[in-house]
């Protein structure tokens, strides 16, 4: 009773809890497995207060899909242009973000094809991402020879599958996801193997790495030949 | 009755049947989640019988693991050294064998870090396979700037990637997984794009080939530029 008092004093705040806890859930047993009522077990609410909130479980996943874009965008605006930054970038965002990436795992298993939750909005945000990947090539940042959206899938893959499939990482090479000494080897071995998405005007050979006037360009976090 | 006295005359087509419907099932469902109920009923025998082949719900997936390895070695034995041709070739593999990636997916949500069923017999598989990435790198045809390890991770990555994620591939490229059109063109992108694992001595530019001598090198799958 006290905390329900609390609650409908601070509703705001009950929300945020509602939706940290949608998040877990969502995440340890995707959208088909979730239960609303672990989920307000969680948030330590009853069950009819998270609908009067949120309406149904559905509406509750599309709340939390639109937060974790909307949080994506802002970390997205701030990628690097250059590959040999992005890659180890996003793939930082991915070990920050183990749940999220659960959470399309699960999706992935359980939807098998068809019509995704929030797929409209889902669907713009993936065209936002495109965007600045063609972007990046008109700036020459990026390679012009492949299209944005294999680029984009590319990159995607490369950053998030070691933590799609930690088994088989762990398997491979021999540690664990979760340890700072594979993170390291791997943020690494991204930044090295980012230069495959350069445009060929700055690449004139595997990690060399040239300006429009075949001067060598300097990168500060790049070792000295 | 018919069906049980048939399989007791060839227990061996039995246990192919018990297999296959077990390797249905887990993909299906996951470790987790397979019923061997389910499993008998695919395969169309009792129960009893099933445990007198296989034992329990662990051995049987142990058996499924253990053919799915011998099956993929075959295959990983056939790999194109190239890693041009190594990149589509995988895809190809990838495509065929999607129940073996969503198996693997159940149990990265499944078994979250813990230990995984049949795991000796996977490292040595994995071992063998970043074996044949370090004979690779001698032989020249893959870089030797990377570790055999990271080498084989982002392959895998960049092939199984779209599989394992149809939902975000749908998403980013306007097509689905199954769709020949975008299986041909990952084909070709990962064709192209292959080049980014040569070795430097034959890699002067994105995309462009020579031998140690500087030579162009011929490749019948390469358009003419």
């Amino acid at each position: 009773m006290a905390r329900i008092a609390q609650t409908s004093r601070n509703p705001e705040r009950t929300q945020e809890r509602i939706l940290g806890a949608a998040f877990e859930e969502f995440a340890g047993k995707g959208f088909a497995g979730a239960r609303v009522d672990n989920i307000a077990r969680r948030a330590g609410i009853n069950k009819r207060m998270l609908y009067h909130y949120f309406g149904d479980k559905e509406a509750l996943f599309r709340e939390v899909v639109r937060r974790k874009i909307a949080q994506r965008k802002t970390w997205s605006a701030a990628t690097p242009d250059d590959p040999t930054e992005t890659l180890p970038y996003w793939f930082e965002l991915a070990c920050r973000d183990t749940d999220w990436i659960r959470l399309l795992e699960w999706e992935a298993l359980q939807s098998a094809g068809e019509s995704i939750i929030a797929e409209k909005r889902r669907r713009e945000a993936v065209a936002g991402a495109v965007r600045r990947v063609r972007q990046r090539q008109k700036l020459g940042m990026l390679s012009g020879e492949f299209c944005a959206t294999e680029v984009l899938l590319a990159m995607v893959a490369l950053t998030w599958f070691p933590l799609a499939f930690p088994q088989l990482t762990r398997m491979i090479m021999g540690r664990g996801v979760s340890e700072e000494s594979f993170r390291k080897r791997q943020r690494e071995f991204l930044q090295k193997f980012g230069a495959a998405f350069r445009g060929k005007e700055r690449e004139t050979g595997f990690g060399r790495l040239t300006d429009r006037n075949g001067h060598a360009w300097a990168d500060g976090r790049r070792k000295a030949r």
